[in-house]
C-alpha cells in the first residue's frame, strides 16, 4: 500500500539486510530501518518496531535468515529460533512461522541452507500477502451487501491496527475496506485510538489517510454511544490468536466493542489468515496474555511545537499502572470469521469446514 | 479530603472571591485560583478548571454571587444565569443549582440580595457535602458485605473521576471507598484512565494516592479482561444526569464497563446525589450529549524531562477526530443506585420510593 503516494511492503530483503518500516516512529517520522542480525530482529519484535501477528511471524522468519548469515551453525540457529518465539508471547504466528522455517531447514546441508531459508521466508511473506488479499475479497461482499441495502456511506468501526502495517500488505481487518474503496463503495471508518500505544490513531488512521479513505479517530470509550446512535454499520477487527472454538484473542479492548456490538445488533467480524489459528489450545484461559511495561501507559510520545518528538509523563508519579496487551472475545459475540478461504461461523465446525 | 496532608474543599468563598483548585493543572501542579467575575466562573466551567456534576453546580451558584458583586442588576443577573446554564450541556446539576438560586433571589431587594445569594450558594455546597457523606455511608454497607464474604481485599473498578474533586468533598463514587478505608476495610481501586482527558489517571488516582488508598491505573480497554479474570468485585461510577427510569448518563465509556460487568456477573453501582436526577426527560435520546474540542484527543499534556508541563500532538496531523463526552448506560445494566437517602433499584419505582 502507499505512503506519500509510493507503494511499500512492511518488510523486505535487500543486500543481505532485512528492511522494515520502524513503526514506533509513525506517524511522526517515516523511517526505513535495517535489521542486520537476529538480535536486531528480536529487538524489533520486542520493542514493536514491527508489530501485528502476521508481520511478527514474517520478521521471525527473516530473523532466522539473518541468524544463518551471521553464523551458519545449527545450535546457534536453534537458540535463535527459541529466542524469536519467546520475544512476544501472545501472537501465535510467531511460533507458527519459526516452526515452519525450522522444519524446512532441518537436515539441510550447510551450502544450501541460506537459499532455502530465504526462499521459505519469502514464501511466508508472499503467502501472507495472498491470504490478506483473499480476506479482502471475501470481506468485500459483506460491505457490498450493507452498501446495497443502505444506499449510503458504510460506517465501519475498527480497533487497533490490523492494517497493512500489521501484515505484509493489504492488512486483515482493513483489506475488505481497501477492496471496497477500490470498487468505489463509499466507506467511512471509526478508528479506535487504542490505548495505550495508540496504534489505531497512529497507524490505522495514518494508513487510511494515505489511501484517501475517510476516517475519524475516536477514543476507545466512544464506540458504545456511536453504536447506540446507529452510527456503526459493522465492526471488523484482526486477531493475534484464534482458538479452534472461535474465541478470539486480540488487542485489549476488543471484547468491550464486541459486547457493545451485540447489545446494539451491530455485526462484529474478525478477519484472520489461517496462520493465526491455534488448533491446540482449547481453553482461552490458557492463552498467555502479555503484560507490557507500565511506562507505555504513563508516558506518551508526540510532536511538540517545534516539530520535535517529545515524550511526556501524563500520570501522577506515585501512581501504579498495569498494562495488559490483549483480551479474549468469546465466540458467542462474533458474527463471523473472515478468512482467506471464505467466511465461516466462529466455531470449531465453522473453522474445520474451511480448514481441515 | 487531603492534598499533601492538608484538608481542602474544592470551592470556597473568601474576601469577596471564589477560590477553586485548577483541575486542568492536576496532577502536575496544585494551583488555587481566584474567580473574580461571573465570566471567570463560566470560563472555569467551560475549560474544566472545575468539573464533575456537583462541583459545576456549586460553581454556577457562586458565579451568580460574583455576578451580584460585579453589578447588582436584575437583567445582568438573568443574563449571567443563562450563560451559566449554557456553559456545559449535559450535567443536570448546573441548571438545578442556577434555578434554585434564581428562585431564592427573585423578588429580593437590592440590599439583601448579596447576603441571600451567598447563603444559598453556601447551603448548596453544604448540602452536597452532606449528600456525599451519606452516599458514602450507604455504599459502605455494600463494600462491607463483599469484604465479609471474601475475607480479602475488595477490588473496585471506577471510571472517570466521581471523587471529591468532582464534588465539594468526599465524592460520589469514591465516598463509599473513603468510608470503607476509614473503617479499616482493605480496598484496592482499578482506575480507568478515562480518555480523552484522563480524569481517572490524573484526578482519581491522585486523590486516592493522597488518601493512602491502594490503586492501579489501567487503560479504558482493560476492565473487560480484569472482570473475565475475576479481579473486579464491584464497579462504582458517578453520573452527570440520572433519568427517572434509572438510565444513567455519565462519562463516555461507562456503558462499555457496565456491559462487561453484566457479562461477568460483577455488580455495577451508580452513586449520585438527588441533584443529578432529571425527573422531566423521559427518553435518554433527548439528553444533549456534549461534543468537545477534538484537540482534547489529538493533544496530550504532561511533564517533560525538565519537569516542565508540555503539550504534544499524538495523532497524525491529517486525521479527523470526534470527541463525545458522555454516553448512556441503560437501567438494565445497573445493579443499584446509591443515593444520599439510601440504595434503590435503577427504576422509576426505585427512585420515587426514596424521593417522591
Amino acid at each position: 500500500m502507499k505512503i506519500e503516494g509510493k507503494s511499500y511492503k512492511t518488510i523486505w530483503f535487500e543486500n543481505s539486510l532485512v528492511k522494515i518500516i520502524d513503526q514506533t516512529k509513525l506517524p511522526h517520522r517515516f523511517i526505513i530501518k535495517d535489521l542486520k542480525t537476529v538480535k536486531d530482529a528480536i529487538n524489533a519484535i520486542k520493542t514493536m518496531e514491527v508489530r501485528g501477528a502476521p508481520l511478527i511471524g514474517a520478521t521471525a522468519a527473516y530473523g532466522l535468515v539473518l541468524s544463518i548469515i551471521e553464523k551458519n551453525d545449527l545450535s546457534f540457529l536453534k537458540k535463535s529460533s527459541e529466542e524469536l518465539i519467546a520475544s512476544r508471547p501472545t501472537a501465535i504466528n510467531l511460533k507458527w512461522a519459526v516452526d515452519r522455517m525450522m522444519k524446512k531447514l532441518s537436515g539441510t546441508n550447510d551450502k544450501e541452507i541460506l537459499k532455502i531459508a530465504l526462499d521459505e521466508a519469502k514464501a511466508i511473506t508472499e503467502e501472507d500477502e495472498n491470504f490478506c488479499k483473499n480476506i479482502g475479497l471475501n470481506g468485500l461482499k459483506i460491505i457490498e451487501d450493507i452498501a446495497n441495502k443502505k444506499k449510503d456511506t458504510v460506517n465501519i468501526l475498527t480497533h487497533c491496527n490490523a492494517g497493512w502495517l500489521a501484515t505484509i500488505d493489504w492488512g486483515t481487518a482493513t483489506s475488505p475496506i481497501y477492496h471496497a474503496h477500490l470498487k468505489g463503495i463509499k466507506v467511512h471508518v471509526w478508528v479506535d485510538e487504542t490505548r495505550p500505544r495508540n496504534q489505531g490513531a497512529n497507524l490505522t488512521s495514518y494508513e487510511l489517510n494515505e489511501e484517501g479513505i475517510s476516517n475519524t479517530v475516536i477514543t476507545d470509550n466512544a464506540g458504545g454511544i456511536l453504536m447506540q446512535r446507529g452510527e456503526v454499520d459493522m465492526c471488523i477487527v484482526g486477531t493475534d490468536r484464534t482458538l479452534s472454538n472461535g474465541d478470539v484473542c486480540n488487542k485489549i479492548g476488543t471484547y468491550l466493542k464486541a459486547l457493545s456490538a451485540k447489545d446494539n445488533n451491530v455485526p462484529f467480524y474478525v478477519a484472520l489468515p489461517s496462520s493465526t489459528i491455534d488448533w491446540s489450545t482449547k481453553d482461552h484461559k490458557n492463552i498467555p496474555i502479555e503484560e507490557r511495561n507500565s511506562e507505555e501507559l504513563s508516558h506518551v510520545e508526540g510532536i511538540d511545537e517545534n516539530n520535535e518528538i517529545k515524550k511526556v509523563r501524563i500520570y501522577p508519579q506515585k501512581s501504579n499502572s498495569l498494562n495488559l496487551a490483549f483480551d479474549v472475545t468469546p465466540a458467542k459475540l462474533v458474527t463471523s470469521l473472515i478468512t482467506e478461504k471464505g467466511i465461516c461461523e466462529a466455531s470449531e465446525k465453522g473453522l474445520k469446514g474451511l480448514f481441515k
